[in-house]
């Protein structure tokens, strides 16, 4: 099974280029690699505990969600969606809240800092906080649980969070699991050599130094304005400047490869003007972001275009999410009325699974069908062509619960499916 | 519009008689009453709280459930569902979690209670507070809010808990409702005459006494047993009794017309036995209990008609739930991407609102049709015999939002016709 990992992307705010160098580049790169199977989701549950003003929200959320798309996020290959699109994560988020200990959310640094700032001003040490803030680890955990995630990529300040999580996690796994790990604990991933753009003082790009590039805002002119206010010394041109130390010279590593950078150096020890020098960053900066600044004009010029991505991310989210919902609902005794299996029975019957069956018909094309472990047919499939094929759709409704699009005909009730298509996956 | 009246029911235990006369009962006739709206869930959220045996809290669910139906709740008149089947009351509770002050739950007296229990115990206050026991009264508020509830019948103890309602409710209204009270404020009904039934003891009847005659379990001898067990004073046949005060007559009473209440104290007073009399209080209480009895155990030998009752009623609800929880996510900011108009042009936009059509066709039927506010049909009825019943289905659109069973083509997507129809339920 390919590690899975799961990334929560800030809906608010606007982005700059140290945003991109420092986070969407490389989670975009790590998502390519082998073996990975990446989850990238817009937190956008989490921006209500912070955010109460609407239109700002649902804006942020769309542009957000078009840079990552245009910065190269490959929505085939990953699962993106939004978490406002996925019901069962605010349902899940509850019955972990049913196992989580008071005591551990007392304990979060965030909550922490909201007291420790109230006291310090003599109010009321709860005087700012919501339980949104004060419950919101549930609801990372839920995010996390929900697709059992490997890995998190996580800044050091949310590795309380993931703690948190494997925690609830092995509670849930105690009380309901009958000896089955239901939940499988994550590992935070704290990347120690996130890359940190200096802005245009030299000190870290951050909004709230005022000293940020733009990422795609104000388009290649704003690019030009804001690299010609980067601080440099006052050497002029034709005088042998030292690049080391220079915050232009690191903005330009940042995009440059080793020979670039080599060139760049020399060029600047041989006397090349700073005037020169931020002519040639704009140029190395605009020909990587100048296509996605495109791609992004014209994402935001089709909303309906970046909403079916997101619809589609969506889909793909709850296939995974629907069936293991299920699961651990009727772990923690909300069933059907008609599931009359208590745990034992249900154990015992566990023997009993239900099958696909591959066969070649007279057509001399190849099928398949799901019976249920009392012999009911449950799924039928069209004809193939090829055998492989139809291998290949039981191998993806084994691993994966039910498939929207998969080319069947569905001949008993969506759950009784579903639950069928569960039984696979515990194993 | 009608009152709606919501009732949580309390998914874990087993009924006894005084259940039923105190709680059963009078909640089933107050939904009978004109102009009542009256809405029952199985509060099978909430139970997860409390419990961790997924196979009690299963059956408890399926035979409370079916003790409401068989004491006469009518699932066609009122709304009966599991609160675990309408996935937008946590996505509900998430959205009122963000604008819940956690000082305010740290008031809560269940919270306090056990804060108070464990200090005095010498532990931690928060040593056997979970997150559920916390937060539970923001998901009490969703339960609420979601359906929008003019009254909730509870216990003086809950009385609190509605007045939290209510604060979260004017704190989502004055945050997001843009002037419009997005939630109607619920209020606490507090019944000041609930019929405490004695048991056998002459105490409250309770199990914690071991004092119950049981509702249904053990079927018509457990009924006799348990009345042959009532405690009454040593007078014997002949002698005349004084039935004020007598446990066996108050319970009597509970069953009673005024007639039968006037002879059965005429018949002690003039001499009649204590055996007979309870002979006759067997008599009329399983005169009343004994066919419900049947259906209970009719129904729950058929858990597929339950669950059946209980889909349907789950879908009736959510006929409420979806539109109305689509236009509180708009209104915090969740919205699609293709939602382009902001606050300023959705006011704007107000005075153009869509509009139903009504008319008469050469065919000589009635027809309807829902247009959006730009003209685009989205909705065409068949045709009706009676012009009337065309208008009962327009206003009952206007009233409901979308209906399941309407007897109309969709003639565009269902998010369009739910966003069109939520504009009716504004005003």
């Amino acid at each position: 099974m390919p590690q899975r990992v799961l990334t929560g992307i800030t809906t608010t705010g606007t982005l700059h280029l140290g945003n991109y160098v420092g986070a969407i580049r490389p989670a975009i790169a790590a998502s390519r690699a082998p073996g990975v199977e990446s989850f990238f989701f817009m937190a956008d549950f989490h921006a209500l505990i912070k955010c109460d003003e609407p239109d700002r929200l649902a804006h942020s959320s769309r542009a957000i969600a078009a840079t990552w798309l245009a910065a190269g996020l490959d929505a085939d290959r990953v699962t993106f969606y939004r978490q406002s699109d996925v019901p069962e994560i605010p349902e899940l988020t509850w019955l972990l809240t049913c196992v989580t200990a008071k005591g551990q959310m007392n304990r979060a640094h965030a909550y922490k800092a909201a007291v420790d700032a109230a006291v310090a001003a003599g109010e009321e040490p709860d005087a700012h906080v919501t339980m949104g803030l004060f419950s919101y680890p549930v609801l990372m955990a839920a995010d996390i649980l929900m697709f059992n995630a490997h890995r998190v990529p996580v800044g050091k300040d949310q590795v309380q969070h993931i703690e948190m999580t494997r925690d609830i996690a092995q509670r849930f796994n105690h009380l309901f699991g009958q000896g089955r790990e239901l939940f499988t604990l994550p590992e935070a991933q704290v990347d120690a050599e996130m890359e940190l753009l200096p802005g245009l003082d030299g000190r870290k790009m951050s909004k709230s130094y005022d000293n940020v590039i733009p990422l795609f805002e104000g388009g290649a002119q704003a690019l030009k304005d804001a690299v010609a206010r980067i601080v440099t010394d006052s050497k002029l041109p034709g005088e042998p400047k030292e690049p080391e130390g220079q915050a232009l010279v690191t903005i330009y590593d940042a995009f440059a490869t080793p020979e670039q950078r080599a060139a760049f150096r020399a060029a600047l020890r041989g006397g090349l003007g700073w005037g020169e020098a931020k002519q040639q960053l704009v140029a190395l900066i605009d020909g990587q972001i100048g296509p996605m600044r495109e791609r992004y004009a014209s994402l935001m010029a089709h909303p309906e275009q970046l909403e079916a991505v997101l619809q589609a991310g969506a889909a793909k989210a709850r296939a995974i999410a629907v069936p293991f919902l299920q699961q651990l609902r009727a772990a923690v005794g909300l069933r059907p009325y008609t599931a009359t299996a208590t745990a034992a029975t249900a154990k015992a019957s566990k023997a009993a699974l239900p099958v696909f069956k591959q066969y070649r018909e007279g057509d001399g094309r190849f099928y398949f069908k799901l019976l249920s472990a009392g012999g009911e047919l449950l799924l039928q499939s069209i004809g193939f062509e090829q055998g492989r094929e139809a291998g290949q759709w039981v191998a993806r409704l084994k691993r994966e619960g039910w498939v929207a699009d998969a080319p069947v005909q569905r001949e008993a009730s969506e759950a009784d499916i579903t639950a069928a298509l569960a039984a696979f996956q515990d194993d």
